[in-house]
């Protein structure tokens, strides 16, 4: 990417984040220095066969690293700061600026990954931060499904780029303190904004916006008239449902018990920073220690609400978690919504349930049961009619968001065409010259695969599915090295191939190599690739016409 | 299953359909007689690698088939006829009974698979239809989202068992006649049903039943206030849903054009029996001919409303589609709920049209643009009030929906201890001594993959799966046949591995495979499988620790 930007402008390239909804990762770049906003990673979906997650492209933060000032993050999620180690891993110590919670949520990532002492972090809290190289930073408070997330503005000669982070408004507190700062937005849109790069996640959504705090009073309703135990689950990050959840049990005369790994590291973290405000003696720390109320008396908070195959509440449903056992007087509350692509998986957590004859609620159900942490339409209008931005790039969405996002920002009053829907790769620059997207770095996915970064190539993801489709069959032929003819009969090996057990079709395989073999007579082993070609090729056609199935054919001639 | 049940009771198993939307196959009994109802598939979940269909298990009818009178079909859903070919191949020649359009899609079916002349196909149409063994069956009209849709009832001398098939009420004909014959099962109930089988799929919904005549409405909103040209997508089998749209479109001065195999062939047999009805002209054979036309006075009705790959609306909006371009004035109806596991696949089929520019219209954003085929809770309420049953087994559903239904069965008046929510296998019998569950005949999946039937083991599915996860790595070895001693190098050939192309991680598996080899010296090659054992052990161990990998390890030793 060259020229790099002068002093008079800002370019902004997102290396994950846009035309998706995951693994965010946003380059600003101003007078030839650079910071990264976010570090997320995305789960796979069932055709990236055997990748554990996506990470962003890091090819440009490597090329430029010299370049790079901090890494600043806007909130805990996963999709957020999730590659950081990642990252680490790949380019080298870093600066890490983010909100207190985010900031615990890291360090005990990166003490998992050994990476701890590679990274300089910094907490930040709303008003002015520091200033980064050319970057003078301020944080504004905002509301979202974790606590402790912060709006980040980068002032430069060049003008101001406001980075929304993931948000929504919601003026009914659950914690102490009000939670999204519209002063201090008003505020910056008064001084002006250039750029404005915003959450596009429930843009489509015309639904009036809805209060964390109404999930408390469902909650309240639900247990009040429970039979036996509530069971509720919901993200592990979600601090103030959880909060929640325990305070209304709390009320009900029950006591609260929290399952799952990531569930109480978390609300560890956040106890730990008093962000987490619940009644002395609400919490139960064991299992075990349950059994010493009625039934009626218990709430257990459990993470599963995607239906996690190893996540609590999906072994809880399959009679396989050790403390822990579902009763049919149990109510289970998912306090969540489906993340697209988990439907079939909630579903079988939710038909176990049911067997066993527990009752379950959901928000088809009981729509109060969950609200989302990002804004609809009305939000996105005030943040923009906050913010008044010059230029805007609807960005955290797939094309679908962020073209209903751009509809909203035009409307809003900003120009048609100073609202950018970039992709991934595209460089955005805004500056005295006006806005327009300058160049396009190629950008890819990169896969976590076992300890591996990044190394599952095209071809190797095409062979998993070739595998994952009609199997492998490997046909073994040792050959005569003088004079080509097969030694003794060919071996055949099979795996994931469904006809394995047909002996005739095995008997008519054999046959089928001894006839390629005995055809490549005259030409003799010279050239053992082009006898192993024409192997392949025989063994693929019988088989394909005999079963209607193309296993991979891999040959193997050995010459003795 | 013994004894067989006598002149005083009737016995019910599900091979499919309980437990799970799909495969819908139910065994009725009486005399020692049997008939099946039904003969569905199910579309593979992305768990089950390589499989093309899942089919209900045939055991118990390929075991009793001497006792099998007929297969009666209720409608012509895939997950109720898609699985008659495959049990005409497993049992040989069959009678098979059902309404005229469902008759239709068999014959063109069977003529498919070439097997037409193995099955005696027999149209019936509302009322007393034939007396098939000890069963004498009556047929009533009900609504679903395909043509000619009817319930059974068979009356025998224990009393009269009623399966619905799938159905609503809708009392708003689309085409010129009712659409459900309450009258008849008014008449039905008055004179007693003993038993009662009932589609459970919306038994959970508590909205109220929706009319179809209301989506034309819709279509014709839309088209009237469209810019350029309409697209709308639907199941290839709602012929009345293309007939709604096409007269739409006529009426708002457009042509219609159908694209897509299944539902050009679905409104070719639905035209040839009579049951289409659309003006004369309104539809334009070739896409060709729609360039004669501005395209704001075109429609086109197609398939890919679940985001199917090959599916003409899915080519399309990849930009594959050989005829049709998308527009970025067009406007995409998707008339279709999304089934679940589809989600990913029909937002990926949207995000690329947003991309193109075109506009998208969903039930999520436009309700009234589809209404299921399925009765809502009040429609249940209704048919269990005008039958009156004295035992019921909820059908057709997951466990959820099927307790869902019970619920709905005892507060329309059936005793608690008389519904019945049957899984797959159970043996329901219903008589002179009262209704209980009698056995279960274990019951499985049974997969087509490629020409086979039933041929995908555990154990293939396993592998398939340890594949696409990880790879394969196969370690060729040749040895001397009198010292055991590795001749030359050991040849490692990986595929779907991700660490295949590390250099240094090849010299290290060769060396493991080297090293393995030398420690079964003093044995010798005598017993070939200790060797290879060793072998898989020592490279599977290694590649793990280096790379956090567990690929397939297939040891190949060769003697010399």
């Amino acid at each position: 990417m060259t020229p790099v930007p002068t002093d008079s402008s800002v370019r902004v390239v997102a290396l994950g984040g846009t035309g998706e909804i995951g693994r965010n990762m946003y380059v600003v770049e101003h007078a030839g220095r650079m910071v990264v906003i976010d570090c997320g990673v995305t789960f796979p979906n069932p055709d990236q066969l055997g990748v554990d997650l996506v990470l962003p492209d890091f090819g440009y933060v490597e090329d430029n690293i010299d370049r790079l000032e901090a890494v600043i993050l806007t909130h805990g999620h996963e999709d957020h700061i999730g590659a950081l180690p990642y990252l680490v891993r790949t380019v080298g110590p870093l600066r890490v600026v983010g909100p207190r919670f985010t900031i615990g949520l890291v360090r005990s990532k990166l003490d998992e990954h050994r990476l701890l002492d590679k990274v300089e972090l910094e907490e930040v809290g709303p008003g002015e931060g520091p200033t980064i190289g050319p970057f003078r930073t301020e944080f504004v408070r905002l509301t979202h499904s974790i606590p402790d997330c912060l709006a980040v503005a980068l002032h430069t000669s060049a003008g101001t780029v406001v980075h929304t982070g993931d948000f929504k408004f919601d003026h009914v507190p659950v914690a102490g303190t009000p939670t999204s700062d519209v002063a201090a937005l008003a505020k910056l849109g008064a001084d002006g904004v250039m750029l404005l790069l915003a959450d596009s996640t429930c843009a489509e959504d015309p639904a009036a916006p809805q209060s964390e705090a109404g999930v408390g009073r469902e909650l309240r309703r639900l247990m009040a008239t429970a039979p036996g135990r509530v069971i509720i689950t919901t993200f592990s990050s979600h601090i103030h449902r959880v909060q929640q959840a325990v305070q209304a049990a709390y009320d009900d005369g029950r006591v609260s018990c929290l399952l799952g790994r990531s569930l109480n590291r978390n609300v560890g973290i956040a106890t730990n920073l008093g962000i987490m405000d619940v009644p002395p003696g609400s919490i139960v720390k064991k299992p075990r220690d349950l059994e010493n109320y009625p039934l009626d008396e218990q709430v257990i908070i459990c993470t599963g609400s995607q239906g996690e195959y190893m996540a609590a509440l999906s072994r809880m449903a399959r009679g396989e978690h050790h403390q822990v056992t579902i009763h049919p007087t149990d109510t289970v509350v998912f306090s969540s919504r489906t993340v697209p692509g988990n439907e079939l998986a909630v579903n079988d957590t939710i038909n176990r349930l049911v067997r066993i004859g527990a009752s379950f609620v959901t928000p088809s159900s009981h729509p109060g049961i969950h609200v989302s942490g990002h804004g609809t339409s009305a939000d996105l209008m005030w943040m923009l009619q906050l913010l008044r931005p010059e230029y805007m790039a609807p960005i955290h969405g797939e094309a679908r968001h962020q073209r209903a996002h751009k509809q909203l920002a035009v409307r809003s009053g900003v120009a048609p065409d100073n609202v950018f829907c970039i992709d991934n790769g595209d460089v955005l620059e805004v500056g005295d010259r006006g806005g327009r997207v300058v160049e396009h770095i190629p950008v890819g996915l990169t896969y976590v695969d076992g300890l591996g970064i990044g190394d599952v190539a095209d071809e190797v993801m095409r062979d998993r599915r070739h595998m994952a489709d009609d199997g492998v069959v490997i046909i073994v032929a040792t050959v005569d090295v003088e004079n080509g003819g097969l030694i003794g009969d060919p071996e055949i090996i099979c795996r994931g191939f469904s006809s394995a057990d047909d002996e005739e079709l095995m008997a008519e395989t054999r046959l089928a190599v001894e006839r390629s073999l005995a055809g490549s007579g005259p030409q003799r082993v010279d050239d053992l690739t082009v006898v192993q070609h024409q192997l392949h090729d025989a063994v693929a056609t019988m088989l394909k016409k005999r079963t209607g199935h193309r296993p991979m054919v891999l040959p193997v001639v050995v010459e003795a």
